[in-house]
């Protein structure tokens, strides 16, 4: 089965559902805020959206966050059009994520979310159109010419496949700091050609003069040897092989289980754009996150063993959320429960040694 | 809550499901393909589109009609742009249904559906973009002149809301033989007011010289004391009644509850286009179906009573997929498998006396 259809954080609203497990994502969101204001001031003085503004949030996910990034852009469409004493165009708000993204819970808080602009804004406000357009967006997603602005948060380090020959990967799920050299490259290549393809099928899509703010986990160090950025995932790794001893799993299971999963560097990312020559690059910031997103004060705390362990619990619930529907289609359900349970015991003991931290990174372009 | 939260046909693909009881709206859709030609012929010759043809299928539910609708009309264009030498546009397929519809089921059926379409129309075909529009047809739902071609099969004969004054309604649950004049007036203005306000929501979302094709449930007869089109909704308010002597459902619980539901005859429909003035009527066409869909040679048969029972668990069937989640709404989930199987055994006496039939009209609009 083709990742497109295999691929969503994972559905409902239970404790391990993406829905109750985003917070990460949702700080990312909120980072985004200024670069969006910074470019829809940009749009409204060249004249970009008269009637109607079309915004396209890719890979929007299903949870509370969905919403937030269309509030906050509509937040500032209206601020800004205020300022310039211009008319509040329609909204057009397309929600993409892939096919097995759960868009029946996003549609059920739409009624309150309509009735909370309304409230807000006026009864004259928009109106606002709320729409779903499932699909890849390393696909065609829109028709030419008919998006005025793009956000895409927490995505473009997924890739569009699993890379080829990852054969030498090994126990590695991913591109491990021991994994071999060839297994970078193919890495690499793939994320290459995944967000060149990306920038195209955005090309197209957007009006000239329109913008993208890409929010998405980045490398802090060019050389993936020594990069810590998928310190997690080894571990998630290592509690995979742990159960081979148990009978659990089978270690030629794991050897053909790879994440498709890419943490770039600044420098990959721009030259991308570069070459590809239909955006020009505004903006690049990047900040670094808590990698247990409950705990705000993380990254000047001394950890107790007990901190380490609620930290952890934290830590493998996210993840959790994140990575299930991809191990179940690998290794089956029954697996999850016990697996999870050894990955907080090594999150654990590693948060003792070292506090990983994420770096994430905005962009923002505009359509040439 | 709103009727808008509440309504919608029965979710997932079970024995009860709306998915697997939806023979009877395959026969609508099938029945509007003609028109559907004529009305995209029209478009063709007065370059209505160009680019991109945007459809709207209002109503859409969640089965394998869903698709059908844009699967027709994609072929139609197709065809039209052959004849008429002209390059295949980009094709935007909006589908519409209120906020509680199984929209997940929908997108499940999507990759399947695009690569049939790359298939059968090769790689340089469209592309089509499917997206989901949720919310009722009663209000906006797409941005100003954004439309080219509008479908609703099986939709305009639901109401937004139950009228109001229904106090004298008794135990009927719908605008039945039974109902007081007061009763059949409600309803009346009911549809004036909703059919009104869907034609001025459709007229700004549609751009000049675009089309709908409407297919909804009629009335056999003017006069609502002598037509046939309730039979069934009446026999299952007599399953409810029979109900209150088993101390199943309480008298007043069926005293407030009405079906949001009325049948015009053809007459009326003609007078609020032309009376609301945005739209010309191009053709109006009714036609007969058997209330049981699977028995395509219902109307010329003799029943005999094995017959009878086999038809009225068909008829059963269908309508529960359809009022399913209204009656649950209203009186609970445990009254529903006693309720249907009365609702069967009335039907299966009726049909050994009477034969209804369902008189189902499709028309034509043209935006002025």
């Amino acid at each position: 089965m083709s990742l497109a259809k295999i691929l969503h954080m994972n559905i409902g609203d239970g404790e391990s559902s993406y829905a109750n497990n985003s917070m990460l994502q949702e700080t990312g969101i909120r980072k985004a805020v200024p670069f969006q204001k910074l470019l829809i001031k940009g749009l409204a003085n060249h004249n970009v959206f008269n009637d109607c503004f079309t915004v396209a949030d890719l890979g929007c996910s299903s949870g509370k966050n969905t919403l937030l990034v269309a509030s906050n852009i509509i937040d500032i469409v209206h601020e800004v059009c205020q300022e310039n004493d211009r008319k509040v165009p329609q909204f057009q708000v397309c929600l993409n994520d892939l096919f097995g993204n759960d868009f029946n819970n996003i549609f059920k808080l739409l009624p309150d979310f309509y009735a909370k602009l309304k409230k807000d804004k006026g009864e004259g406000f928009g109106p606002c159109f709320v729409s779903a357009v499932p699909g890849s967006f390393y696909g065609r997603l829109f028709p030419n010419q008919s998006l005025h602005f793009v956000n895409s948060a927490n995505c473009n380090h997924w890739l569009s496949q699993v890379p080829r020959g990852l054969e030498s990967n090994g126990s590695n799920i991913c591109m491990a700091r021991a994994s071999p050299p060839n297994v970078y490259q193919a890495y690499q290549n793939q994320f290459h050609n995944d967000f060149t393809k990306f920038l195209q099928m955005r090309s197209e899509e957007v009006v000239h003069g329109g913008s993208m703010i890409l929010t998405f986990f980045v490398r802090e160090v060019a050389d993936p040897t020594i990069a810590n950025c998928f310190a997690h995932l080894e571990l998630l790794g290592q509690s995979l092989v742990d159960m081979i001893k148990e009978g659990l799993v089978r270690e030629s299971d794991i050897n053909s289980f790879n994440v498709p999963l890419y943490f770039p560097c600044e420098e990959e990312v721009r030259n991308i754009i570069e070459y590809e020559r239909s955006f020009s690059l505004e903006n690049m910031n990047a900040y670094q996150l808590n990698s247990d997103p409950y705990d705000k004060d993380y990254i000047n705390m001394t950890d107790s063993g007990e901190l380490s362990q609620i930290h952890a619990k934290n830590i493998s619930k996210v993840t959790q959320a994140v990575f299930e529907p991809l191990l179940i289609s690998h290794f089956g359900n029954s697996i999850i429960d016990i697996l999870f349970k050894k990955f907080e015991k090594h999150v654990a003991e590693d948060l003792l040694k070292q506090k990983p931290k994420w770096l994430v990174m905005t962009i923002s372009l505009t359509k040439k």
